[in-house]
Protein backbone atom coordinates (compact mmCIF):
# COMPACT_ATOMS: atom_id res chain seq x y z
CA UNK A 1 0.00 0.00 0.00
CA UNK A 2 2.77 2.47 0.79
CA UNK A 3 3.43 2.33 -2.93
CA UNK A 4 0.43 4.02 -3.79
CA UNK A 5 1.00 6.54 -0.62
CA UNK A 6 -0.20 10.57 -0.96
CA UNK A 7 2.61 11.79 0.31
CA UNK A 8 5.91 11.54 -1.86
CA UNK A 9 8.51 12.93 0.41
CA UNK A 10 7.99 11.41 3.82
CA UNK A 11 11.61 10.78 4.25
CA UNK A 12 12.42 14.41 5.03
CA UNK A 13 9.93 14.70 8.19
CA UNK A 14 12.04 14.72 11.21
CA UNK A 15 11.22 12.08 14.45
CA UNK A 16 8.54 14.61 16.25
CA UNK A 17 6.90 15.64 13.16
CA UNK A 18 6.83 12.00 11.89
CA UNK A 19 5.65 10.85 15.56
CA UNK A 20 2.73 13.77 15.46
CA UNK A 21 1.74 12.37 11.78
CA UNK A 22 1.09 9.21 12.92
CA UNK A 23 -0.95 10.33 15.77
CA UNK A 24 -2.89 12.48 13.74
CA UNK A 25 -3.82 9.90 11.35
CA UNK A 26 -4.46 7.41 14.51
CA UNK A 27 -6.67 9.78 16.02
CA UNK A 28 -8.43 10.33 13.14
CA UNK A 29 -9.14 7.00 12.45
CA UNK A 30 -10.13 5.79 15.87
CA UNK A 31 -12.65 9.07 16.00
CA UNK A 32 -14.32 6.99 12.90
CA UNK A 33 -14.02 3.19 13.58
CA UNK A 34 -13.79 1.32 16.72
CA UNK A 35 -10.37 0.69 18.19
CA UNK A 36 -10.74 -3.31 17.31
CA UNK A 37 -11.94 -2.22 13.63
CA UNK A 38 -8.48 -0.06 13.04
CA UNK A 39 -5.68 -2.01 12.07
CA UNK A 40 -2.20 -0.87 12.04
CA UNK A 41 -2.31 -1.14 8.38
CA UNK A 42 -5.26 1.38 7.93
CA UNK A 43 -2.82 3.77 10.09
CA UNK A 44 0.14 3.02 7.99
CA UNK A 45 -1.63 3.47 4.83
CA UNK A 46 -3.79 6.85 6.48
CA UNK A 47 -0.44 8.50 6.87
CA UNK A 48 1.26 7.09 4.14
CA UNK A 49 4.27 5.06 5.24
CA UNK A 50 5.26 1.24 5.60
CA UNK A 51 3.74 -0.93 8.86
CA UNK A 52 7.08 -1.61 9.74
CA UNK A 53 7.71 2.47 10.20
CA UNK A 54 4.35 2.54 12.66
CA UNK A 55 5.88 -0.08 14.69
CA UNK A 56 9.43 1.72 14.93
CA UNK A 57 7.76 4.54 16.41
CA UNK A 58 5.33 2.56 18.71
CA UNK A 59 6.76 -0.38 19.62
CA UNK A 60 3.45 -1.46 21.47
CA UNK A 61 1.40 -1.78 18.66
CA UNK A 62 -2.30 -0.82 18.59
CA UNK A 63 -3.00 -0.46 22.24
CA UNK A 64 0.13 2.10 22.76
CA UNK A 65 -1.14 3.94 19.72
CA UNK A 66 -4.76 4.42 20.72
CA UNK A 67 -3.39 5.51 23.92
CA UNK A 68 -0.96 8.03 22.81
CA UNK A 69 -3.29 9.26 19.90
CA UNK A 70 -6.04 10.16 22.72
CA UNK A 71 -3.34 11.75 25.27
CA UNK A 72 -1.49 13.72 22.41
CA UNK A 73 -5.05 15.21 21.85
CA UNK A 74 -5.72 15.97 25.43
CA UNK A 75 -2.45 17.97 25.94
CA UNK A 76 -2.82 19.90 22.75
CA UNK A 77 -6.15 21.30 24.25
CA UNK A 78 -5.00 21.98 27.39
CA UNK A 79 -2.17 23.64 25.34
CA UNK A 80 -5.00 26.08 23.85
CA UNK A 81 -5.79 27.31 27.25
CA UNK A 82 -2.01 28.63 28.33
CA UNK A 83 -1.99 32.00 27.92
CA UNK A 84 0.22 34.95 28.94
CA UNK A 85 -1.60 37.17 31.74
CA UNK A 86 -1.35 40.50 29.84
CA UNK A 87 -4.22 42.86 28.74
CA UNK A 88 -7.56 42.70 29.02
CA UNK A 89 -9.37 39.15 30.43
CA UNK A 90 -11.65 39.11 27.11
CA UNK A 91 -8.74 39.45 24.57
CA UNK A 92 -6.95 36.40 26.48
CA UNK A 93 -9.98 34.22 26.43
CA UNK A 94 -10.53 35.17 22.67
CA UNK A 95 -6.96 33.93 21.55
CA UNK A 96 -7.53 30.86 24.10
CA UNK A 97 -10.63 30.03 22.16
CA UNK A 98 -8.83 31.03 18.70
CA UNK A 99 -6.88 27.96 19.65
CA UNK A 100 -9.26 25.80 20.96
CA UNK A 101 -11.65 26.43 17.95
CA UNK A 102 -9.10 25.62 15.47
CA UNK A 103 -8.28 22.19 16.81
CA UNK A 104 -12.08 21.53 16.83
CA UNK A 105 -12.28 22.33 13.07
CA UNK A 106 -8.94 20.39 12.64
CA UNK A 107 -10.12 17.68 14.45
CA UNK A 108 -13.71 17.70 13.63
CA UNK A 109 -15.04 13.89 14.04
CA UNK A 110 -12.23 13.40 16.13
CA UNK A 111 -13.14 15.88 18.25
CA UNK A 112 -16.57 14.77 18.81
CA UNK A 113 -15.69 11.26 19.79
CA UNK A 114 -13.49 12.14 21.97
CA UNK A 115 -15.64 14.58 24.18
CA UNK A 116 -19.32 12.10 23.46
CA UNK A 117 -17.16 9.27 24.39
CA UNK A 118 -18.55 5.35 24.63
CA UNK A 119 -20.00 4.43 21.60
CA UNK A 120 -16.55 4.94 19.85
CA UNK A 121 -13.39 4.92 21.91
CA UNK A 122 -13.14 3.10 25.28
CA UNK A 123 -15.21 5.01 27.87
CA UNK A 124 -13.88 4.93 31.04
CA UNK A 125 -10.24 5.79 29.65
CA UNK A 126 -12.00 8.52 27.36
CA UNK A 127 -13.58 10.11 30.22
CA UNK A 128 -10.60 10.30 32.74
CA UNK A 129 -8.55 11.94 29.68
CA UNK A 130 -11.31 14.58 28.87
CA UNK A 131 -11.95 15.70 32.70
CA UNK A 132 -8.53 15.96 32.97
CA UNK A 133 -8.99 18.42 29.78
CA UNK A 134 -12.01 20.08 31.56
CA UNK A 135 -10.11 20.61 34.79
CA UNK A 136 -6.76 22.34 33.12
CA UNK A 137 -9.18 24.46 31.03
CA UNK A 138 -10.97 25.47 34.31
CA UNK A 139 -7.47 25.94 36.28
CA UNK A 140 -6.13 28.16 32.92
CA UNK A 141 -9.54 30.53 33.39
CA UNK A 142 -9.38 31.02 37.12
CA UNK A 143 -5.67 31.84 37.26
CA UNK A 144 -6.13 34.45 34.21
CA UNK A 145 -8.85 35.72 37.44
CA UNK A 146 -6.22 35.93 39.52
CA UNK A 147 -7.83 33.86 42.19
CA UNK A 148 -5.86 32.09 44.23
CA UNK A 149 -8.66 30.32 46.41
CA UNK A 150 -11.54 30.16 44.62
CA UNK A 151 -15.27 29.52 46.44
CA UNK A 152 -17.70 26.87 44.43
CA UNK A 153 -19.57 29.69 43.24
CA UNK A 154 -16.86 30.93 40.80
CA UNK A 155 -15.63 27.48 40.12
CA UNK A 156 -19.47 26.30 39.13
CA UNK A 157 -19.39 29.02 37.00
CA UNK A 158 -15.91 28.68 35.42
CA UNK A 159 -17.07 24.82 34.72
CA UNK A 160 -20.43 25.77 33.57
CA UNK A 161 -19.18 28.07 30.60
CA UNK A 162 -16.58 25.20 29.75
CA UNK A 163 -19.11 22.79 29.45
CA UNK A 164 -21.21 25.35 27.46
CA UNK A 165 -18.88 25.84 25.11
CA UNK A 166 -18.01 22.07 24.43
CA UNK A 167 -21.89 21.54 23.87
CA UNK A 168 -21.52 24.72 21.15
CA UNK A 169 -18.70 23.20 19.65
CA UNK A 170 -20.43 19.98 19.28
CA UNK A 171 -23.92 22.11 17.60
CA UNK A 172 -21.04 24.13 16.04
CA UNK A 173 -19.83 20.66 14.20
CA UNK A 174 -23.38 19.05 13.98
CA UNK A 175 -24.54 22.82 12.08
CA UNK A 176 -21.85 22.09 9.25
CA UNK A 177 -19.78 25.04 10.82
CA UNK A 178 -21.86 27.53 11.14
CA UNK A 179 -21.62 31.23 12.36
CA UNK A 180 -18.04 31.17 11.00
CA UNK A 181 -15.48 31.06 13.36
CA UNK A 182 -14.78 34.92 14.77
CA UNK A 183 -18.12 35.16 15.60
CA UNK A 184 -18.50 31.61 17.37
CA UNK A 185 -15.23 33.14 19.31
CA UNK A 186 -16.70 36.28 20.21
CA UNK A 187 -19.97 35.10 21.21
CA UNK A 188 -18.70 32.67 23.38
CA UNK A 189 -16.66 35.27 25.08
CA UNK A 190 -19.76 37.64 25.19
CA UNK A 191 -21.91 34.53 27.11
CA UNK A 192 -18.25 34.39 30.05
CA UNK A 193 -18.99 38.12 30.63
CA UNK A 194 -22.50 37.73 31.23
CA UNK A 195 -22.70 34.59 33.11
CA UNK A 196 -19.66 36.56 35.31
CA UNK A 197 -21.89 39.21 35.25
CA UNK A 198 -24.59 37.43 36.73
CA UNK A 199 -22.94 35.57 39.10
CA UNK A 200 -21.66 38.69 40.42
CA UNK A 201 -25.19 39.48 41.76
CA UNK A 202 -25.02 36.56 44.41
CA UNK A 203 -20.93 35.82 44.88
CA UNK A 204 -18.87 38.83 46.76
CA UNK A 205 -15.47 37.00 45.17
CA UNK A 206 -17.48 36.58 41.76
CA UNK A 207 -18.37 40.30 42.21
CA UNK A 208 -14.35 41.33 42.97
CA UNK A 209 -13.15 39.62 39.94
CA UNK A 210 -15.54 41.53 37.68
CA UNK A 211 -14.96 44.78 38.67
CA UNK A 212 -10.82 43.95 38.57
CA UNK A 213 -11.28 42.58 34.90
CA UNK A 214 -13.62 45.59 33.74
CA UNK A 215 -11.04 48.36 34.76
CA UNK A 216 -8.91 46.47 32.04
CA UNK A 217 -11.05 46.71 29.24
CA UNK A 218 -11.32 49.35 26.90
CA UNK A 219 -14.52 51.05 25.40
CA UNK A 220 -13.23 49.26 22.05
CA UNK A 221 -12.86 46.09 23.46
CA UNK A 222 -15.42 42.72 23.86
CA UNK A 223 -17.44 44.38 27.00
CA UNK A 224 -17.63 47.66 25.67
CA UNK A 225 -18.94 46.65 22.25
CA UNK A 226 -21.17 44.02 24.17
CA UNK A 227 -23.03 46.49 26.16
CA UNK A 228 -23.13 48.96 23.79
CA UNK A 229 -24.92 46.27 21.77
CA UNK A 230 -27.47 45.03 24.51
CA UNK A 231 -28.10 48.07 26.57
CA UNK A 232 -30.88 49.30 24.25
CA UNK A 233 -32.49 45.77 24.11
CA UNK A 234 -32.83 45.90 27.93
CA UNK A 235 -33.76 49.85 27.75
CA UNK A 236 -37.17 49.15 27.92
CA UNK A 237 -36.60 47.51 31.25
CA UNK A 238 -36.65 50.11 32.98
CA UNK A 239 -39.57 49.55 35.67
CA UNK A 240 -37.64 46.62 36.98
CA UNK A 241 -35.11 48.59 38.35
CA UNK B 1 -35.62 -12.80 51.11
CA UNK B 2 -38.82 -11.22 50.68
CA UNK B 3 -39.32 -12.81 54.11
CA UNK B 4 -37.11 -9.86 55.63
CA UNK B 5 -38.95 -7.21 53.15
CA UNK B 6 -38.85 -3.39 54.75
CA UNK B 7 -42.22 -2.91 52.46
CA UNK B 8 -45.08 -5.11 54.66
CA UNK B 9 -47.97 -3.54 53.07
CA UNK B 10 -46.86 -4.32 49.34
CA UNK B 11 -49.75 -5.59 48.23
CA UNK B 12 -52.11 -3.00 48.54
CA UNK B 13 -50.05 -1.06 45.97
CA UNK B 14 -52.02 -0.80 42.57
CA UNK B 15 -50.25 -2.44 39.25
CA UNK B 16 -49.22 1.60 38.26
CA UNK B 17 -47.59 2.26 41.47
CA UNK B 18 -45.74 -1.64 41.87
CA UNK B 19 -44.41 -1.23 38.08
CA UNK B 20 -43.08 2.25 38.97
CA UNK B 21 -41.72 0.98 42.54
CA UNK B 22 -39.59 -1.34 40.63
CA UNK B 23 -38.45 0.66 37.90
CA UNK B 24 -37.18 2.88 40.61
CA UNK B 25 -35.79 -0.10 42.55
CA UNK B 26 -34.12 -1.34 39.18
CA UNK B 27 -32.58 2.63 38.18
CA UNK B 28 -30.99 2.87 41.68
CA UNK B 29 -29.10 -0.64 40.94
CA UNK B 30 -28.38 0.09 37.45
CA UNK B 31 -27.04 3.40 39.04
CA UNK B 32 -24.70 1.86 41.33
CA UNK B 33 -23.67 -1.55 39.25
CA UNK B 34 -23.10 -2.72 35.86
CA UNK B 35 -26.50 -4.27 34.33
CA UNK B 36 -24.37 -7.42 34.20
CA UNK B 37 -24.00 -7.28 37.73
CA UNK B 38 -27.45 -6.65 38.77
CA UNK B 39 -29.64 -9.99 39.17
CA UNK B 40 -33.32 -9.73 39.28
CA UNK B 41 -33.19 -11.20 42.94
CA UNK B 42 -31.33 -8.05 43.57
CA UNK B 43 -34.30 -5.87 41.99
CA UNK B 44 -36.94 -7.72 43.75
CA UNK B 45 -34.75 -7.48 47.42
CA UNK B 46 -34.35 -3.72 46.67
CA UNK B 47 -38.04 -3.92 45.98
CA UNK B 48 -38.97 -5.91 49.22
CA UNK B 49 -41.17 -8.30 46.41
CA UNK B 50 -40.67 -11.84 45.37
CA UNK B 51 -38.77 -12.51 42.17
CA UNK B 52 -41.69 -14.08 40.88
CA UNK B 53 -43.83 -10.86 41.13
CA UNK B 54 -41.02 -9.28 39.24
CA UNK B 55 -41.32 -11.36 36.20
CA UNK B 56 -44.53 -11.06 36.26
CA UNK B 57 -44.61 -7.17 35.49
CA UNK B 58 -41.19 -7.73 33.35
CA UNK B 59 -41.53 -11.24 31.28
CA UNK B 60 -38.85 -9.96 29.19
CA UNK B 61 -36.78 -10.68 32.46
CA UNK B 62 -33.46 -8.16 33.16
CA UNK B 63 -33.21 -6.71 29.66
CA UNK B 64 -36.43 -5.42 29.54
CA UNK B 65 -36.67 -4.15 33.16
CA UNK B 66 -33.55 -2.16 32.60
CA UNK B 67 -34.98 -0.30 29.14
CA UNK B 68 -38.24 0.40 30.92
CA UNK B 69 -36.34 1.75 34.07
CA UNK B 70 -34.06 4.22 31.91
CA UNK B 71 -37.32 5.03 29.77
CA UNK B 72 -39.12 5.68 32.81
CA UNK B 73 -36.38 8.15 34.37
CA UNK B 74 -35.79 9.89 30.70
CA UNK B 75 -39.82 10.60 30.49
CA UNK B 76 -39.67 11.77 34.11
CA UNK B 77 -37.21 14.38 33.19
CA UNK B 78 -38.71 15.20 30.24
CA UNK B 79 -42.18 16.19 31.65
CA UNK B 80 -40.08 18.58 34.22
CA UNK B 81 -40.33 20.95 31.67
CA UNK B 82 -43.83 21.09 30.89
CA UNK B 83 -45.21 24.21 32.77
CA UNK B 84 -48.44 26.21 31.26
CA UNK B 85 -47.25 29.62 29.43
CA UNK B 86 -48.63 31.72 31.76
CA UNK B 87 -47.27 34.82 34.00
CA UNK B 88 -43.34 35.78 33.17
CA UNK B 89 -40.95 33.29 32.42
CA UNK B 90 -38.63 33.09 34.51
CA UNK B 91 -41.31 31.93 37.24
CA UNK B 92 -41.93 29.40 34.81
CA UNK B 93 -38.22 28.59 34.33
CA UNK B 94 -38.05 28.36 38.14
CA UNK B 95 -40.81 26.00 38.33
CA UNK B 96 -39.96 23.36 35.69
CA UNK B 97 -35.81 23.71 37.32
CA UNK B 98 -37.43 22.65 40.57
CA UNK B 99 -38.95 19.99 39.13
CA UNK B 100 -35.88 19.02 37.66
CA UNK B 101 -33.69 20.01 40.44
CA UNK B 102 -35.61 17.55 42.46
CA UNK B 103 -35.29 14.89 40.12
CA UNK B 104 -31.43 15.20 40.24
CA UNK B 105 -32.02 15.12 44.50
CA UNK B 106 -33.60 12.09 44.37
CA UNK B 107 -31.75 10.35 41.67
CA UNK B 108 -28.56 11.43 42.81
CA UNK B 109 -26.03 8.58 41.47
CA UNK B 110 -28.65 7.57 38.88
CA UNK B 111 -28.94 10.96 37.35
CA UNK B 112 -24.77 10.66 37.02
CA UNK B 113 -24.69 7.82 35.37
CA UNK B 114 -27.68 8.48 33.52
CA UNK B 115 -25.97 11.77 32.18
CA UNK B 116 -22.14 10.33 32.52
CA UNK B 117 -23.25 7.21 30.28
CA UNK B 118 -20.72 4.61 29.81
CA UNK B 119 -19.18 2.86 32.31
CA UNK B 120 -22.55 1.83 34.39
CA UNK B 121 -25.19 1.34 31.65
CA UNK B 122 -25.02 0.70 27.64
CA UNK B 123 -23.63 3.46 26.25
CA UNK B 124 -25.48 4.20 22.65
CA UNK B 125 -29.01 3.52 24.16
CA UNK B 126 -28.21 5.62 27.43
CA UNK B 127 -26.57 8.02 25.02
CA UNK B 128 -30.05 7.97 22.47
CA UNK B 129 -31.99 8.19 25.43
CA UNK B 130 -30.22 11.45 27.10
CA UNK B 131 -30.15 13.42 24.00
CA UNK B 132 -34.36 13.08 23.34
CA UNK B 133 -34.59 14.22 27.36
CA UNK B 134 -32.25 17.48 25.69
CA UNK B 135 -34.09 17.90 22.95
CA UNK B 136 -37.53 17.71 24.52
CA UNK B 137 -36.12 20.25 26.86
CA UNK B 138 -35.14 22.91 24.21
CA UNK B 139 -38.38 22.66 22.55
CA UNK B 140 -39.91 23.00 25.43
CA UNK B 141 -37.89 26.56 26.41
CA UNK B 142 -38.39 27.25 22.66
CA UNK B 143 -42.54 26.75 23.08
CA UNK B 144 -42.49 29.25 26.32
CA UNK B 145 -40.33 31.85 24.38
CA UNK B 146 -43.16 32.07 21.79
CA UNK B 147 -40.90 31.44 18.78
CA UNK B 148 -42.04 29.20 16.12
CA UNK B 149 -39.18 29.26 13.85
CA UNK B 150 -36.25 29.31 16.28
CA UNK B 151 -32.50 30.54 14.06
CA UNK B 152 -29.30 28.98 14.63
CA UNK B 153 -28.09 31.75 17.63
CA UNK B 154 -31.10 31.18 19.52
CA UNK B 155 -31.24 27.37 19.53
CA UNK B 156 -27.80 27.59 20.42
CA UNK B 157 -28.32 29.92 23.37
CA UNK B 158 -30.90 27.54 24.41
CA UNK B 159 -28.91 23.87 24.08
CA UNK B 160 -25.65 25.91 25.95
CA UNK B 161 -28.19 26.45 28.86
CA UNK B 162 -29.35 23.31 29.08
CA UNK B 163 -25.61 22.07 28.73
CA UNK B 164 -24.70 24.45 31.44
CA UNK B 165 -27.90 22.84 34.31
CA UNK B 166 -26.71 19.20 33.39
CA UNK B 167 -22.96 20.34 34.53
CA UNK B 168 -24.16 22.21 37.54
CA UNK B 169 -26.25 19.63 38.25
CA UNK B 170 -23.37 17.38 38.44
CA UNK B 171 -21.36 19.49 40.48
CA UNK B 172 -24.50 19.77 42.86
CA UNK B 173 -23.72 16.62 43.08
CA UNK B 174 -20.11 16.04 43.55
CA UNK B 175 -20.00 18.57 45.94
CA UNK B 176 -22.48 17.03 48.69
CA UNK B 177 -25.76 19.04 47.19
CA UNK B 178 -24.68 22.51 48.23
CA UNK B 179 -25.49 25.15 47.67
CA UNK B 180 -29.12 24.60 49.04
CA UNK B 181 -31.60 23.59 46.06
CA UNK B 182 -33.49 26.97 45.96
CA UNK B 183 -30.25 29.05 45.83
CA UNK B 184 -29.01 27.10 43.01
CA UNK B 185 -32.37 27.04 41.37
CA UNK B 186 -32.35 31.06 41.52
CA UNK B 187 -29.09 31.00 40.11
CA UNK B 188 -29.37 28.82 36.80
CA UNK B 189 -32.78 30.92 36.37
CA UNK B 190 -30.72 33.98 36.17
CA UNK B 191 -28.09 32.66 34.27
CA UNK B 192 -30.36 32.16 31.52
CA UNK B 193 -31.49 35.63 31.42
CA UNK B 194 -27.73 36.74 31.51
CA UNK B 195 -26.96 34.41 28.23
CA UNK B 196 -30.26 35.18 26.46
CA UNK B 197 -29.36 38.85 27.13
CA UNK B 198 -26.04 38.63 25.93
CA UNK B 199 -27.29 36.69 23.04
CA UNK B 200 -29.44 40.16 21.81
CA UNK B 201 -26.61 41.74 21.13
CA UNK B 202 -25.92 39.40 18.08
CA UNK B 203 -29.35 38.01 17.03
CA UNK B 204 -32.67 40.30 16.37
CA UNK B 205 -34.98 36.97 17.18
CA UNK B 206 -33.29 36.98 20.30
CA UNK B 207 -33.43 40.06 21.02
CA UNK B 208 -37.29 40.10 20.33
CA UNK B 209 -37.88 37.36 22.60
CA UNK B 210 -35.93 38.84 25.28
CA UNK B 211 -38.00 42.14 25.07
CA UNK B 212 -41.25 40.53 24.96
CA UNK B 213 -39.76 38.11 27.95
CA UNK B 214 -38.97 41.62 30.18
CA UNK B 215 -41.92 43.19 29.38
CA UNK B 216 -44.17 40.03 31.33
CA UNK B 217 -41.36 40.56 34.04
CA UNK B 218 -42.15 42.50 37.33
CA UNK B 219 -40.20 44.66 39.85
CA UNK B 220 -39.87 42.17 42.49
CA UNK B 221 -39.48 38.93 40.23
CA UNK B 222 -36.17 37.54 38.95
CA UNK B 223 -35.00 39.27 36.22
CA UNK B 224 -35.61 42.61 38.63
CA UNK B 225 -33.69 41.66 41.71
CA UNK B 226 -30.51 40.54 39.59
CA UNK B 227 -30.59 43.59 37.74
CA UNK B 228 -30.47 45.37 41.46
CA UNK B 229 -27.25 43.16 42.70
CA UNK B 230 -25.85 43.39 39.15
CA UNK B 231 -26.00 46.74 38.40
CA UNK B 232 -23.71 48.40 41.37
CA UNK B 233 -21.07 46.01 40.54
CA UNK B 234 -21.08 47.06 36.96
CA UNK B 235 -21.48 50.76 37.96
CA UNK B 236 -17.55 51.52 37.81
CA UNK B 237 -17.45 50.31 34.03
CA UNK B 238 -19.03 53.53 32.33
CA UNK B 239 -15.43 54.25 30.56
CA UNK B 240 -16.76 51.19 28.80
CA UNK B 241 -20.41 52.79 26.87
Amino acid sequence: MTSQAPTPAYRRLSVEERRSQLLDAALSLFAQRAPEEVSLDDVAEAAGVSRPLVYRYFPGGKQQLYEAALRSAAEELEQCFAEPPQGPLTQRLGRALDRYLAFVDEHDAGFSALLQGGSVVETSRTTAIVDGVRRAAAQHILDHLAVRDPGPRLRMTVRMWITAVEAASLIWLDEDKEPPLDELRDWLVEQFVATLAAGAGRDAQTAAVVKAALAMETADGAVGSLARRVVPVLGDAAHLL
